[in-house]
């Protein structure tokens, strides 16, 4: 038996997410297939996390075991690649030690939002950011980055239907940064919950909007309410860049 | 009667090209399509140029004349954008003088063209650059571009089914700058041949990767013949990015 660990790219455009949902197709189910095409065997892949529809990846891991014999690890990814479809690609493969779990071992991750801030939806960024009109203080919402760092109760950043033992979590890092009518946030956590990103973007554009003061943000994560916190910000504009492993 | 210039952008990966070929739909008509839904009226939209199939705008421009008297020039943007799919958008309309025309008229023309030069084809590049393979000599590349600067006959880059009087053409500008894994070649010309800056680019990919000679240059624009010249770049990696009118 052998541990095949992948470093993964995808467009979610077209995908109901890391996980079959409704009737769209999923990213694991696409890569299972391949994986079954190649070794001749149905396995379960095991991603560091789901991913939702539309939202993309630069970099997810996700780890197999096959009892395949012949393909060296690093060359795994040519057969896969030959097999997946142009919005899912194997960026590298190799052979892990068989105890290496893509999830329980992960220990940070750095997830990239892209928000276009003019008038007109652009058609080349349509797939790729949240469309955002309106003048955006940058300047407030990079202020308020400091009230997310750190380890908090984020229940007023989780989406519905999350089953989770405990709602805090651990950011270590937030980072916005504008160049011209493109807006980058990215923010690096130990995990996170359920849409918590998406909706620390929204509030964070509320915030850049003046719906929401930036003086509010520690009533509005003391709160525990997600009444309280600003809109989801919509998938597409949301890139899981980086997994590590320690 | 009133004449309206429109600027454009386009992602052109699901369409025929700016006119309609075969069965897939073209950017021309669906912008005619809707222009009627707002006008009431069928009309022509004349484009400074067309563009193949998959190949995108970020400025293009095109105007149609109009008996409407209700809607201001800056304003036709919006009830147009309202019709129109998310993968076409107008981003700036305005009444211009009755004698302009978006074809006649344009002075210069800049197209840029992306290549993705890394091993695997990345997702989120596929329908926006050109995936090449192998060391790219860079240097040499940018060394070539001397010899397209200037005004030759290109018919040594044109495509096939061309009619044209004449295949000499003028080339003011051309850059070349390198960016991690891609590569951005920005052309700036008077007017150019059908394929002629995919038919450069494949030329000057080929001297990056040694298969032509960048000494040979002159003899393959000087031999007046497309089998001297590299092969057609795909149209996915093109981009027109500017309409002159001076």
């Amino acid at each position: 038996m052998r541990n095949i660990r992948l470093l993964i790219e995808y467009e979610g455009t077209n995908y109901s997410g890391w996980q079959t949902q409704e009737n769209a197709i999923s990213i694991q189910e696409t890569m299972e297939d391949a994986i079954e095409q190649v070794t001749g065997e149905r396995t379960r892949l095991i991603a560091s996390g789901r991913t939702d529809g539309r939202v993309h990846a630069l970099g997810q891991v996700a780890n197999f075991f096959t009892n395949d014999k012949v393909i060296p690890g690093s060359n795994f990814k040519y057969p896969l690649n030959a097999k997946l479809p142009p919005d899912i690609k194997v960026l590298k493969s190799e052979d892990v030690d068989l105890e290496f779990h893509s999830r329980f071992n992960a220990t940070k991750k750095k997830y990239r939002y892209v928000v276009y801030n003019g008038e007109i939806p652009r058609p080349i960024y349509r797939n790729f950011s949240y469309h955002v009109y309106g003048d955006l203080n940058i300047d407030e919402m990079i202020k308020s980055t400091k009230y997310f760092i750190g380890t908090h109760d984020f229940k007023s950043f989780m989406g519905p239907k999350s089953e989770v033992d405990t709602t805090i979590r651990t950011i270590y890092q937030m980072d916005i940064t504008k160049n011209g009518e493109l807006i980058e946030i990215t923010v690096k956590g130990k995990s996170f919950l359920r849409h918590m990103i998406r909706i620390i973007v929204g509030t964070l554009v509320h915030v850049g909007l003046g719906k929401i003061k930036r003086e509010d943000l520690n009533n509005i994560i003391q709160g525990r309410n997600r009444t309280l916190a600003g809109p989801t910000a919509p998938p597409q504009g949301l890139f899981l860049e980086k997994v590590y492993y320690d």
